[in-house]
């Protein structure tokens, strides 16, 4: 496995993107490397690349250079640097960046740009990143396909609706990107394109200035080449922010200190078939018992209750009415630039009646106390991040159906590109904590990763 | 009147009902009257009025006793008390009561006994309050009305749904009560039943153990002789627990302390004609324009925007929205046993679509916003707690218009009973704070109580 993966990171990006952020973080503090050296490296990858992939739905080279060069200027100044100093970070086009467009992938949206940038946006300039661009998304964040190709195959689908982060790492062009997930919209597409994506805590990083979908649902998340880089970018990203009122004053979490650091015991983990299992490919589930022999005593079985079946319709019933609230007005007022899956989720939305959805919403409570005795004895739950690797064709994203249960629980969920497909193609292994438990989760998800590499 | 007021006052129960709650609480902590004096003075005068009345659920004279009996050997025991040493309080048939019966003024409730204390009654009980007995709620705490009648004239509906708690205070059953408010279920029966009704902000009591009829808008509150007595009560009751998200964590109030100050500066109070004025009686509007007059420059009028027009059918969503949701189960199991209001409540609330209901939250919102301003320019909002006072008839429980509005915005409102109609009928007159400054409303209320005595 592991001479694939090399193999696989080799030939999607140059050798400086086949290392790590957090390498990459270090050689840019140490001065080894400057942060105009990187950027020019991501926009050479781009320029050789965006033709076949498709990832950027924004980005412009000069603007891209004049952040790296005011950054190797603060640097050389002496003054102390941030922790993303000089890093390229791709973000997806939900999230808005002041005065730079920010079009939801959605052409009722075109010619959009905001005024101010999103949390996360914030963060990332205060922590010294470099905006390298903004990435494709599905319209709306939905399920209409985007114009993104994976970059290990351009017949076949990225995923979505973080279609562009996912491609944007997996082919070297950046070495971080900002995603959201609502359905599957990080795990899925990091699993297609063989990186590691990284869905939080619902509610660890504040949502000011994302595309509102679905308040219950909506998470930002990340993607890396490696659980260390996944941790090293979302570090910066949580906190509290009084215009969402799903986020909490905490302390600062350690992800990536944490991250960094050896389990003191082998990780533990719980092997889970999760609803949806039967439609999941052979050769998929071939790889899952093969690495749960390999795992040995460190997997065991669980099976979660019947009441789970249901979670998959609970999830869409509250996704589709807040969405139906939240995209009212490109239903109203531009209907026919809507793609096909847009108007008809809209329209289905628009008839869930409140009794439903908020049972709904009671629902994801009543199934969320029921993993707490799973993630009591184990360090992560291990399934499948899809039903399979990447599909052919681009009218589809793919089928998010192994990720909504934990969307819809609000539990730290990544994914890691250990597996591939007969095809060549990337499968992704997930790994999913209990809430408030992100930084044990990356841990563990490094030790998998590791342990997959020997 | 003052002297109207005196007068009802004697009029309404035994001379040591007459005294406020504070006065009694530091008489029974000195120990000139004992727990047991004082219950036995309750129990007295239940005896006499409750045929005429009807306040009372489940009411035991011995289990009072026994409780009353307890405390007095606590405190001659020298141990410390608490701060409701031996005031008895009557408690709304909604609010769970360990082995006690709480039949949420239901009849599909017949029977049931909770095997836990609601968080109020918890707090209650620490404080070493005296639980009385349950009050009549109208039917799970809405529309339909009680048997409960007005004591100061039986042809006269208390208001309702907290109809019992209000006519036991009123009467001088009891010096204190807990109530719900969804509606106006706490201000208009205060102010019917002319006694001081205080619904704090939304949040500031837990709600566990409570009977959840709408959680957006469900508040605990309370009734009591003056202002003062309100604050007393409230204060051991304002709390975080888990069970209630929508409670937080805040350093536990000083109302009683500050209720207790004289203002720094004489209050400033903003008059403002609610949505529903039109339909107020004259002798109520005439005597605001009194009111104002007498008030002089301590008073300014303000006007709401037009949008404030559709807070009422915003707050009607949700209510039936949730409620629909959470009394599915009275209906599908005992529609035969429900009233015609409950019925045709949850029959409209299951129709309700969930983005209308979304939408009515995202309203309430932006209304709230709307308020910042006036509550910069002011220390309350001064305004009628009901359109005229208590309608005669049992046949319903009155027009919660002036209610509703305060309720969706989640701020703290008192109403004082200062008015008295031409038949002799008290009417409320209702301040509003700004959310969280419950203190500083509760010492304007007990400034303007004390102004009208004069």
């Amino acid at each position: 496995m592991a001479a694939d993966r090399a193999r696989q990171r080799q030939g999607a990006g140059p050798l400086l993107m086949s290392l790590g952020a957090v390498e990459l973080r270090d050689r840019l503090a140490s001065g080894a490397l400057s942060a105009l050296e990187l950027t020019e490296a991501c926009i050479a990858r781009i320029e050789a690349r965006e033709h076949e992939v498709g990832a950027w739905a924004w980005h412009d080279p000069e603007f891209a250079r004049a952040q790296a060069r005011q950054l190797d200027a603060h640097r050389a100044s002496g003054k102390p640097i941030g922790p993303l100093h000089g890093l390229p970070v791709g973000v997806k086009d939900v999230i808005d960046t002041a005065r730079i467009p920010t079009e939801n992938g959605c052409a009722v949206d075109a010619g959009r740009v905001p005024l101010r940038d999103a949390f996360v946006v914030e963060r990332l300039r205060q922590a010294g990143a470099v905006i390298l661009g903004k990435t494709v998304s599905t319209e709306l964040a939905f399920m209409d396909p985007s114009a993104t190709r994976n970059p290990h195959n351009p017949a076949h689908t990225p995923g979505g609706s973080s279609a562009g982060s996912a491609a944007a790492v997996a082919d070297g062009m950046v070495p971080l990107a900002l995603g959201t997930q609502t359905g599957g919209s990080v795990i899925r597409p990091a699993s297609f394109c063989g990186v590691t994506g990284y869905k939080p805590t619902f509610g660890a990083i504040p949502r000011r200035g994302v595309l509102l979908q679905s308040q219950s649902l909506d998470t930002v998340g990340v993607f890396a080449g490696d659980p260390a880089g996944a941790a090293l970018l979302a570090e910066v990203l949580f906190g509290h922010d009084e215009a969402d009122s799903a986020t909490t004053l905490a302390p600062p979490p350690r992800l990536l200190e944490t991250t960094l650091s050896a389990p003191p015991l082998l990780p533990v983990l719980a092997f889970l078939r999760p609803p949806g299992w039967d439609i999941a490919e052979p050769q998929l589930r071939a790889a899952f018992d093969e690495l749960c022999a390999a795992l040995g005593d460190q997997v065991f079985e669980v099976e979660l209750p019947r009441q789970f079946d249901s979670a998959a319709s609970h999830r869409r019933c509250i996704n589709l009415a807040e969405m139906a609230r939240n995209f009212h007005r490109y239903g109203r007022d531009g209907a026919a630039l809507l793609g096909p899956s847009t108007r008809a989720a809209l329209a289905e939305g628009d008839d869930i009646r409140a009794r439903d959805y908020l049972a709904a919403l009671d629902w994801a409570k009543v199934l969320h106390a029921g993993l707490a005795e799973v993630f009591e004895r184990c360090d992560a739950i291990l399934c499948p991040a899809a039903p399979g690797p990447a599909p052919e064709g681009l009218g589809s994203t793919g089928d998010p159906i192994f990720n909504g249960l934990w969307t819809l629980m609000g539990t730290p969920a990544v994914t890691v590109p250990i597996l591939t497909a007969e095809n060549g193609l990337p499968m992704g292994v997930q790994l999913v904590g209990a809430r408030g438990n992100d930084a044990r989760l990356l841990r563990t998800a490094r030790w998998l990763h590791a342990w997959a590499d020997q």
